[in-house]
């Protein structure tokens, strides 16, 4: 293809399209079941309980350092197969490109896609693309379907938390959020930080069977602190978190000091928070910390009876309420 | 909500973000399936074959006469399943919203979505919001997959066209493309025009299982010239087409000759061109025929031994190449 960038004729249907679709989407996505000529296509080999899940992506900048808007947009969706006991088999792919893109940009995102997608056992079954005009998109905003197997022999979910059950998480918080705002330059600011952007499937397929798990969320746009919120919100119990047990890197709170961010509120993209019973919570971590991606993880808090508050016990042994998050600080974080 | 434009902040996974799915998403989506709190729901009942599809919507404007972005975005995905022979079963929903768009245009258009969903057996199982800056969106971008079971009993496909087979179409076709530029009025011309979109789930259905039937696709983006195209490359066949068989509306004509396009590249959003052996077309076309949305019905041509091209038989007896699209002459169409 010999234009360097994306036209609107790229989502005309005709034949710009076609060939943007074989030689940049067929190309990195192929698979025994992808067919870019079907309107809708079978999907082989679905047994037992069908989870499906969707989520948008519209992360900028478009690249970051420890992922990008490709390799996220799998690692979401693997995620939250993975936190509700699925393993990711399928998925669709709805990309809306702004003119303008470049194609080398198109082709590392989705061939970035298309890499994450593989070793997560996702195969794409259908795509569509759109083109919409200059500032009427973001260069490339990505929705995704993921289709799983429920293989965790555990129901879980909110309704399992009891008073007395340990709140864990998988490492640090905050990475994501700060690589990207870093990544923006906004604020003059530099650094090594690298998005925690990463699929938890092998963290969540070491504990779904393990007894006494109850309920997993992976903190994504809706941070650790919103993750309290829902639980505390649906059980009418209290989360407390201990602020000398939620991991943080030490670059994640320099850059919060500077700003006046709060760590329980930035996004992270690789990590689990799990809630367990008591005799559970102990072997979770132990699975997790002996795992290449759990090294960080750590019991953070417990659940008790109260009045559905985010408690968290600061360092000096106070307490503050960690409050339901409203203004955005950072808009398109994923 | 006393807002009455969509903020930054509906986009944060925060409070205003649960309080703008409570109060539009899950109020008109909600059904046994739908769970807004968990990240992959279960969905129940799903047997034999089960077919995927997905597409992206960004039609401009976002309510045009005869249907919305809403009604669209359904009729696409449900005529994607239907064509393909499936019964749609579930969606997921992944909505962008520009920052700034009207909460009473965002609730009429997911209402109308949520009708569309409705009236063809569709349940939303799954969804997620993002919200980017002004000037980074179009109002609102949808995207949806959509589940399906194969009902049709025989495989359809390209793979099943021969020469001498039939081509019919369902009604006539342009209707979507001069609408939708109509409702633009960026030439200075209006009418009373209405889309075509619509569900062909009934016309598809009455088909499926008639003998001769080989292959079905709605001609969308597509455009009756493009699905021609892909007969006429994926078989290797050419495919005549006779311009006095081809059903379009005297005002579709019109515009086309005032503003030089032409019908068999303009989109349509309720059709079904059919593939069917000589046998076998006859009775198509008077299930057609016998079904509101069919009266339109005809047969529009043949396909016969060649060079994979797309013919059109004039009027006047000539012979016209039609070729595949390049240019777009009119983007955001759906």
């Amino acid at each position: 293809m010999s234009e360097q960038r994306i036209l609107l004729a790229h989502g005309n249907g005709g034949r710009y399209m076609r060939e943007l679709i074989a030689e940049i989407f067929a190309r990195h996505l192929a698979n025994a079941v992808l067919n870019t000529d079907a309107d809708a296509v079978h999907l082989p080999g679905l047994t037992g309980d069908i989870m499906v899940t969707t989520d948008g992506f519209t992360v900028q900048p478009l690249e970051f350092p420890g992922g990008n808007l490709g390799s996220l947009a799998v690692h979401v969706v693997v995620n939250d197969l993975a936190v509700a006991g699925a393993e990711p088999r399928y998925a669709t792919l709805s990309a809306i490109i702004e003119e303008g893109l470049e194609f080398d940009v198109l082709d590392r995102l989705i061939a970035s896609f298309a890499r994450a997608a593989r070793e997560n056992g996702l195969q794409v079954a259908a795509g569509d693309t759109k083109v919409v005009r200059h500032a009427e998109g973001g260069g490339l905003y990505l929705s995704v379907a993921g289709i799983g197997q429920r293989a965790s022999s555990i129901p879980l979910g909110m309704q399992n938390i009891e008073p007395g059950d340990v709140v864990l998480v998988s490492g640090p918080v905050g990475d994501h959020g700060i690589a990207v705002m870093l990544a923006r330059e906004q604020f003059g600011l530099s650094g090594n930080l690298r998005s925690d952007s990463a699929s938890v499937l092998p963290l969540a397929r070491a504990i779904w069977n393990q007894p006494g798990l109850k309920f997993m969320r992976d903190p994504t746009r809706g941070r650790l602190a919103t993750v309290a919120h829902e639980i505390a919100r649906a059980t009418g119990l209290d989360v407390m978190l201990e602020q000398a047990r939620v991991p943080v890197r030490e670059e994640v709170k320099s850059v919060c000091e500077m700003l006046g961010y709060d760590p329980y509120y930035l996004a992270c993209e690789g990590r689990i928070v799990a809630i367990a019973s008591p005799d559970g919570a102990n072997r979770i971590l132990q699975t997790w910390q002996s795992l290449p991606d759990g090294e960080g993880a750590s019991v953070i808090g417990l659940v008790e009876n109260g009045k559905s508050q985010v408690i968290l016990e600061t360092e000096l042994g106070g307490h503050r309420l960690l409050d339901e998050l409203e203004d955005d600080p950072l808009p398109r974080i994923c």
